[in-house]
């Protein structure tokens, strides 16, 4: 078990230092508006930043771990991890808000998770325009910076603030505005920060007091460690059909306070 | 001419120095955890922050000023400003974001707006968190700090990122929820910060292309001021039937970026 608990320790270095580089990579293309725009399928917005820091990213994890596997957003988005159960993967989200990133907001970062043999191993969420980089290890708790984390006390569903995200796809639209609205009439409020990961880490630090959306691996798997290890629940409001492992599957994802997990729950499921 | 200048100018620069005074409260008071929570009628949350900072504010105006009145959102919400058409008028919002203030965001402003003879004449919304100072003089300009604004150059709706607010007030939530249906379904994606005030100059500063809410007249008349000096376009997507005077008059508001404006009040009217 110390060997384990060593190795993981490394992995964790590991990946506070690329993320603390790559948050630089962002904060250097930002500030000479050193970076290009394009759009993927269903118009969703790529920049030519996202492409280099994932370059980087990947980069340094085969160097590093040459036998370990990557999942990446915008390189790999499509390895089929259900063959490779016992491989350390990386599910890494290069620019986590990139039209927040391309608008110039500061609510932006860099997810790196690491899964492995079913389970959230650690995960780094690094938001380089503010400063904050939170991070958590499997069972050791979640952090910002050197600041351990609790979710907030929140009782009462009236009383709580809420945080969703919505898809480039709008497809599901109709689905997403019940749910909207169930939540606006039972809640103190609505957030739409505009990046899932860091929302997550939002719910660990207590600004939050619950976030749900449909998510993809890379919105997901560092970010919903670190709400994990901070005391938040985490669950999902709608039957899943997926091929992901249960651990990086950010479908239907609701991420909660305790306290207000099945009052929610419902209240999404039913809406 | 002149003197009407440095009179503006005298001003301008009472407004800058109380809206940093009181922002230094805003951040004492929360690095303290010193302040305690309330709620008003419609379920809106208070703090004795927000209290501390009105008082402040005002008594600085009514030291310096005591001819002019003041419109508080926390003191006076009520005035009626129709009587007092020739006197400067201060509309105040000491904490825009006060749900934001008290679970920890950054996204929180003082907002501090000057009204005079039917129109807008300067306004300053501070946002101590981020050290972001905004603000406008009629005819002369926006500026962050010591940079001058301009809005975004977006002419696709598709593209636009546009942010919006929800009231305390539930009763109105369909026809808000009509309005965010449309504008997901049309627009890049929405943005809820959770501060009218600082969203709007956010418009000013091209990180956003469009706000648009039914907002009290504390939460837009330094904002509204702010975001056309730098070259947005204002209205309204609703008719109104109000007594506040139409320069301080936040309801049904759309502001944003001229290319978009017709597109997005067409949207916004028929939702």
């Amino acid at each position: 078990m110390v060997s384990a608990s060593l190795e993981t320790d490394g992995w964790l270095n590991f990946a506070k230092s690329v993320a603390t580089h790559a948050g630089q990579m962002m904060v250097e293309a930002r500030s000479k508006a050193a970076f290009s725009t394009d759009y993927k399928a269903d118009h969703e917005l790529v920049t030519s930043a996202d492409l280099a820091v994932d370059a980087y990213i990947c980069q340094q994890i085969t160097q590093t771990f040459p036998d370990h596997v990557i999942l990446s957003e915008e390189s790999s988005p499509k390895l089929a991890l259900a063959e490779l159960a016992n491989k350390p993967v990386w599910v890494i989200d290069p620019i986590d808000g990139t039209v927040n990133f391309a608008h110039g907001h500061r609510h932006v970062a860099v997810s790196i998770g690491l899964y492995l043999a079913g389970e959230r191993v650690l995960g780094v969420v690094n938001a380089p325009f503010l400063e904050e980089c939170f991070w958590a290890v499997k069972g050791k708790g979640a952090y910002l910076n050197d600041e351990r984390l609790f979710v907030s006390q929140q009782t009462q569903c009236r009383n709580a603030l809420v945080a969703t995200g919505f898809p480039y796809d709008k497809s599901t639209l109709p689905s997403i505005i019940r749910r909207v609205s169930v939540i606006l009439a039972k809640c103190q409020d609505i957030r739409r920060n505009g990046s899932a990961a860091l929302d997550l880490c939002w719910v660990a630090a207590g600004r939050l007091d619950a976030y749900f959306e449909s998510l993809k691996p890379w919105d997901m798997a560092a970010g919903a460690l670190i709400a994990q290890e901070a005391g938040a629940t985490i669950g999902r409001y709608e039957k899943i059909n997926s091929s992901w492992p249960e651990a990086i599957n950010g479908e239907a994802l609701l991420v909660s306070v305790p306290a207000l997990y099945e009052e929610l729950l419902s209240l999404l499921s039913q809406a």
